[in-house]
């Protein structure tokens, strides 16, 4: 019985952006899961999103959320958490973008394995979709699984038994796929935050790639970004 | 050329113990490597480490020393960052025990792994060894060798075709091997630091698992631990 209760604890990591909050929206409403929310406070430049991950976590009434404080910053490598600009307006392109952070979603991932651990539950969650793994190699199904298998290999729930899943809903959906589905599912995307560099009242500049992305999504949909008018 | 130097360059963590300063004496003296070396700041009771661990970092020369923070003690569930005692003169067990940190080599080697992309380094170098995977499941090779294998997916620099590499020259060898080995290499054991629960000043207690294994280790040698003098 216990095993079987475990089963149905997910950790969804949430960064307060659109993806996450689908993913979430998901584990909660269509998987029926106990969730547990994690975010991450990582020097990154859209701070707005972690205000904006626990208004979620709460939408969705999540068991705990949690927010992890972890210095990327002193890492640097990347537009999102050091000195360099941020991209504007720039063309489709596969290759590794500047907003990459080395490693970053194997660190949140390893930190949310510890809090699923504590926790006793051996789904993780995350938004991970093919729009992202284009460009950021740590959101590929081979990362993934390959993640889940270091998991269960390395930490004592895996050593007892636990099998640790990754799980990426989202992987195959384009971003006007994912808003349909988190609108079906009561997402309230005014909620969330995807800009990479927001001004200081935390509004979205409108031309990063997030942004793009975003508004082309809701486009797509025939739909308006509820954040749209919010734009400079 | 550029690929030959880079393949030089080490992460070793360093967290000021007996362990990774011997690691870190093997990388740079033995090996010759380029070393980078990765202190975390977890909320850990034996804070006094960081510092062994700059002091240590500076006395083999790495060519940088950085403190990464990251609030374990939000994630719980250890006597090592949460409010539960360490254990004092128990039996040998080969149960986990209660100073195990969920996921806390992974959660470091992550990090590790983002430092290393970031300074170009392709090995990373830890002191896990035999006295430690009989209780810690992230201490094991078999995770080591996964977690290299997932880091290669899951960065820049490993989709790049960097080949990852977790080296962990420790592995085999018992605690007075270990000091046997560090001594031969000229690491000045005053300087770390082991103690799970040291006094306000940083002084090691003595009776806790860490305190016994080095004070054994250094008995079978013949020697007598520097830090001896300072048990209360």
């Amino acid at each position: 019985m216990k095993q079987t209760a475990a089963r149905e604890r997910a950790v969804v990591l949430l960064s307060g952006g659109l993806d996450s909050a689908t993913a979430l929206a998901w584990a909660s409403k269509e998987k029926q899961w106990d969730c547990y929310t994690i975010a991450f406070d990582y020097g990154q430049r859209h701070h707005v999103e972690i205000q904006a991950s626990k208004q979620i976590s709460q939408a969705f009434e999540a068991k705990k959320h949690q927010v992890i404080a972890v210095d990327l910053h002193a890492i640097g490598g990347s537009s999102l958490t050091s000195e360099q600009d941020v991209p504007k307006d720039q063309a489709e392109t596969f290759a590794i973008p500047s907003t990459y952070v080395p490693a970053r979603n194997l660190i949140f991932l390893s930190l949310a394995s510890a809090f699923a651990e504590t926790v006793g539950a051996n789904k993780l969650v995350i938004g991970a979709n093919i729009v992202d793994y284009s460009g950021y190699p740590d959101c590929r199904p081979e990362f993934l699984n390959s993640f889940a298998k270091t998991v269960a290999l390395g930490t004592k729930a895996g050593v007892e038994g636990v099998g640790f899943e990754v799980v990426a809903p989202l992987l195959n959906l384009d971003k006007a796929e994912i808003i349909k589905l988190g609108l079906s599912l009561g997402v309230d995307y005014a909620m969330t935050r995807s800009c990479y560099d927001p001004d200081k009242d935390g509004q979205p500049c409108g031309h990063c790639d997030s942004c793009h992305f975003r508004m082309q999504g809701f486009a797509q949909l025939g739909q308006q970004d509820p954040l749209l008018s919010l734009v400079k």
